[in-house]
């Protein structure tokens, strides 16, 4: 896996130094320092707080000792990156699991990351994991001043690189509902690591969402795969253990579209609020570039179940992509004949009706195989386009939607 | 202000029953009941957990007083949306505040919350205070079914509109940054509501933020406005306080454009995630796509510092928008010369030489008056295009980024 992660850039997750990490820089900060005596004082100023304050002082208590060894500046007090393990976050609701290793975070689905039928969306939950990886190495005490990478990574000028991203959504989270996500790390080959995620219900325990991925180290400068140095397997393999989100003997090719592909978007630019804190294009667009390809009439009706991402290239912000889209075939009607939109509607018909008549559940309105897409988003090239990520999307028929009630 | 909102229309917040409460409609869910007995085993089962069990089972007996009224589905219990006043809600870190009528949520800047500055986004801010504005409702044990509105206003087929949002930026928080949100709600005139919102740092208790908006009641079928009714004027009055974040004795008018402003961008189509619980274009996109419209020349090296909205229209997912910017010419250079590309860099490099020179702080760089802009959105109709909101943005220079950087 890791072989073919060549041309991949960091794009997913955290776990990338910043171009930006200047702000970090002491010598370069010209901001006041802060005293820190003002997050304990305010930590006990509220029955809330006050629940928290041993924890809240642990935190401090790292950041003091840093203090020791070189200046503190705003940005560092107002961070306030751990610099020791820490095994409770009350901010974050965080908490170390799996033996000390693994990490969880109890979440609350906000009013803003629902769509119109007031579950999350893919976009949001991408987003929570991005975040729960994040705030895993922050509870590590490793994480550097960038993006996600560890102390070793930084003095070896290393950034993660993502390859490979696999997500199953078997129910989605509500607005307002209670959620924990459990993240881990593994090794992956000799040179990868694996991230993987678990998204359940805080009030009933069942598992809705599982997710897995693969990481390679590139150095910053040459842009060249990299070997973990035994400073940084020193800081990480502690962390990894064998346990998988989603077991998967042999990883599906993604067949990579050309331009006979049934659904196209072309000219797509990136906008500044595309942009994460690396400059570059962030994932969750690129999974909504991919998802705004196929026909609306199908994303009414339907509610995706798995997605694979995998990784060729960074998109910068002055890339023009185009999106392509094919759906599959033998996933629609396994007869061959060819899907159109009259085959579609044909299928979503004869599912209601079988469905009523013999009360099959939802997965059964999708006897002849579930709905899926292959995707590829590409970057136009002076002399010919470049890939930037291929795409699996897999779908099934919305529980609450009415079909054709477009 | 009350009737200047006429033709306005829910836009930025909460507060607005939604047309997919079907959900929550016992007799449609085909959904198994689930019971709640999992949700107190669970909240024990961690350290983190086990220090918020008291409050836990406040909320699991309200929901079980209720289940003893009427069948409760699956998404009830998801939801757990309190029928009775919550003092502390451990999950959102949410506290009643101010008496006891106003609310404070403690909130980490996450990760994909923040720029590539890696301070949080103007859309992130609003979605925050999208967020605690509904948490607000929900602790106060009046939230319904819908999307903020409640029990009564529910009964009498009542939304919330908004007509005017208002929100200043002093400092932006940082990725990691523990900040705390204060929202509180009074009287505006006889038949509105104001809802204000402080941003303040949880380590220093410097004020970040400050916002205020004003909201009216509309009947959802007339879609006319509404005098409040008197059982939902004695559900909300109690929550009313007189206190304003930021005092403004006569708020400034905002001018219509017309097809002379100096930036446009036309053919503007809203997306399927760009539409919210109400299958309406969510505020945040608005706001962006009115910034989308200021040159990256000017977005690159300002950051926004105030924002002023005036609503007067919903947009829907099949509307064609255009937004129009202006800058002012009098913000710009007072002494009246007409201000274009050449006269930004000009001042901006007096600017900057006259901070070199005085050693003045960043403010004095605006010595001239502040980048300021005028915005429109509207929709295209068939004999003349209807204004959607008109906005103002100010602008400083950012504080660590280099001049001409682009």
């Amino acid at each position: 896996m890791a072989a073919a992660a060549v041309f991949s850039y960091r794009i997913f997750c955290p776990i990338r130094c910043s171009a930006a990490s200047n702000n970090h820089d002491p010598n370069k900060q010209k901001l006041n320092n802060i005293s820190y005596s003002g997050n304990s004082t305010r930590s006990t100023k509220v029955d809330l707080h006050s629940q928290t304050t041993g924890v809240a002082s642990t935190f401090v208590a790292s950041v003091a000792a840093e203090k020791e060894g070189c200046r503190i500046n705003e940005v560092q007090i107002r961070q306030n990156i751990p610099t020791k393990k820490q095994f409770v976050d009350p901010y974050r609701h965080g908490l170390i699991i799996e033996g000390g290793v693994g990490y969880r975070q109890t979440v609350v689905v906000r009013s803003y990351e629902v769509g119109p039928d007031k579950t999350a969306t893919l976009e949001s939950i991408l987003n929570l994991f991005q975040e729960t990886a994040l705030n895993h190495v922050w509870m590590s005490g490793l994480l550097s001043n960038g993006f996600g990478a560890t102390h070793g990574m930084m003095r070896n000028n290393l950034i993660w690189v993502v390859s490979r991203m696999q997500v199953e959504i078997d129910h989605y989270p509500i607005w307002g509902e209670v959620v924990e996500i459990d993240t881990w790390v593994g090794a992956s080959g000799k040179n990868g690591m694996r991230r993987d995620w678990l998204i359940r219900s805080q009030a009933t325990g069942h598992i809705f969402a599982r997710a897995t991925s693969t990481w390679v180290m590139m150095n910053q400068q040459t842009r060249r795969l990299s070997k973990i140095p035994a400073e940084v397997r020193a800081e990480i393999s502690p962390w990894f253990i064998d346990k998988q989100a989603i077991i998967e003997d042999v990883p599906e090719k993604i067949s990579k579209l050309d331009d006979t592909a049934k659904y196209v978007n072309s000219d797509l630019k990136p906008k500044r609020s595309d942009l994460d804190m690396n400059h570059h294009v962030n994932n969750v667009k690129y999974v909504r570039w991919m998802l705004e390809t196929i026909p609306d009439r199908i994303l009414e009706s339907n509610q995706l179940s798995g997605i694979t991402l995998e990784y060729r290239r960074e998109c910068g912000g002055s890339d023009v992509v185009q999106s392509l889209c094919q759906p599959d075939e033998d996933g629609i009607l396994k007869d061959g004949v060819k899907q159109d939109t009259a085959s579609i509607r044909l299928l979503n018909g004869f599912s209601l009706a079988s469905e009523i008549v013999d009360g099959g559940g939802l997965i059964a309105s999708f006897e002849k195989g579930p709905l899926r897409f292959t995707h590829l988003l590409q970057a136009k090239g002076v002399t010919q386009n470049e890939e930037i990520v291929r795409g699996r999307t897999t779908w099934k028929k919305k529980p609450s939607s009415m079909p054709f009630s477009s």
